[in-house]
């Protein structure tokens, strides 16, 4: 089984892609967009993509690209805490005067240095490859803020675990394919929608079908439709499968008024690694 | 009046303040932050922010930027059309070989030139003022894409109009100040909101006050919340003035139903430019 994720290796992807199959081939890709494609065209079996984080929101590429699919489905998903370790050849952090790391990462450790280590320079570099890399060629003064697996495979020591300020930074990804899941009891089932014309009540009126089936919405996000201002598709995630009676029940009824239902897929509710 | 804008001089932005206020004075900023900091500290009197594209969708950092405002409120809104031009120091269009402009104009207009032009190479540089200038050094071969304004405060001749792929490919833009517009008749809300606990038919408990008194929603958008994966806080604009006795109950209403209600302000429906 190849399952294709967004490299280089040691990405977030990866690390939710090692999670999520340990024994599946993994291949590295350089877009969205390149793994939706292989997927689509047989090449990979499997895709994995982020797809909402907790800080950021929705990854739109992600999103929109998800609307032009034709046979893949989502298959599962999984979420993964973002955690930086502070990583270093030597073993004394009172050594250390310089940390670098990915721009992004600096600022989501920010507080952490703030308050105990003011007198050390943040130094922003191209990602935390790199600054692994280049703390491990700088010696002792220098450490990087990468999560444990740069580390590892850099020859680099863990300082301090878990340094990032927001301890509920998560990415939640998704699993793309070409299965359709069987329902497990605890499902979710991923749908967008746009409508034919705007009317006051519109969207109201397919929650209600929703509300009436107490089918609680775990996620609801509007996209534009590309046409003009103010007309947008509309992404609900739910609870349930779309082969459970309620919820078959109401896609049926949701589905005559709107423009186009696309049910991206059912797959079991993830776990949080 | 000073009114901010995302500069440089000739930027979309720019444009959209001189449609607004023909006779404010101007002043360019270089981040949206900075803009709604000024206008909360009464450094400025207006500010001018894009706050969603119908092809890219919202502009999430003016999103949050808002929620964190205190005493500014929006005063108004208009909405521009994005027009790319063709612009040269020569006047053949035959002569030209090379297209310059920012690589998001070049992608705004590729079909043009597939169809019409094929034997052009596009080149990508950093800001269609920087196009401007390069095309207006290199002569006659060289076109630049960019608004009218930066043509002709580049001294280029406009040898094509409205290139753009997408003719509805339009951005909206609020006016954020610290006044309190009466209503007009014609008027629109925005909001922001989320919930103490989820619960299924939360959000439609609120859509349904607003479907029952027939008031339209023009936007529904929802962010995180920034605490953990699954929290939101929904974005909702919708026809009508705060003062009007219909949505003001229906506020009074669902403000019971929810963590906290954020009323970012009442204005004129703004028009297309």
């Amino acid at each position: 089984m190849k399952l294709g994720y967004l490299g280089p290796e040691g990405s977030y992807s990866y690390t939710a892609a090692k999670y999520y199959a340990p024994n599946h081939m993994l291949v590295g890709m350089k877009t969205f967009k390149e793994i939706i494609t292989a997927v689509e065209e047989g090449k990979l079996e499997e895709g994995i993509l982020p797809i909402e984080n907790s800080t950021e929101g929705a990854v739109t590429q992600v999103m929109d690209a998800l609307m032009k699919t034709e046979t893949s489905k989502i298959q599962g998903e999984l979420i993964l805490r973002v955690r930086h370790n502070l990583l270093s050849i030597g073993e004394a952090i009172e050594e250390i005067n310089y940390v670098l790391s990915h721009p992004q990462a600096l600022e989501q450790c920010r507080e952490f240095f703030a308050v105990n280590y003011p007198h050390m320079t943040l130094i922003p570099c191209e990602s935390s490859s790199t600054a692994c890399q280049i703390a491990k060629e700088k010696g002792r003064q220098y450490a990087a803020i990468a999560n444990s697996w740069a580390g590892e495979n850099n020859g680099l020591k863990t300082l301090c675990k878990d340094i990032q300020d927001n301890v509920n930074n998560q990415t939640r990804f998704i699993i793309i394919g070409k299965e359709s899941i069987l329902p497990t009891g605890k499902d979710k089932t991923s749908i967008a929608f746009s409508f034919h014309d705007d009317y006051p009540g519109s969207l109201y009126s397919i929650l209600k079908e929703f509300a009436e089936e107490k089918i609680n919405l775990t996620r609801i996000e509007s996209r534009p439709a590309k046409i003009e201002l103010g007309k947008y598709i509309f992404y609900i995630d739910f609870q349930g499968h779309q082969k459970d009676t309620r919820c078959q029940g109401v896609l049926n009824r949701i589905e005559k008024n709107i423009n186009k239902l696309k049910v991206f897929g059912s797959y079991p509710i993830g776990r949080i690694y």
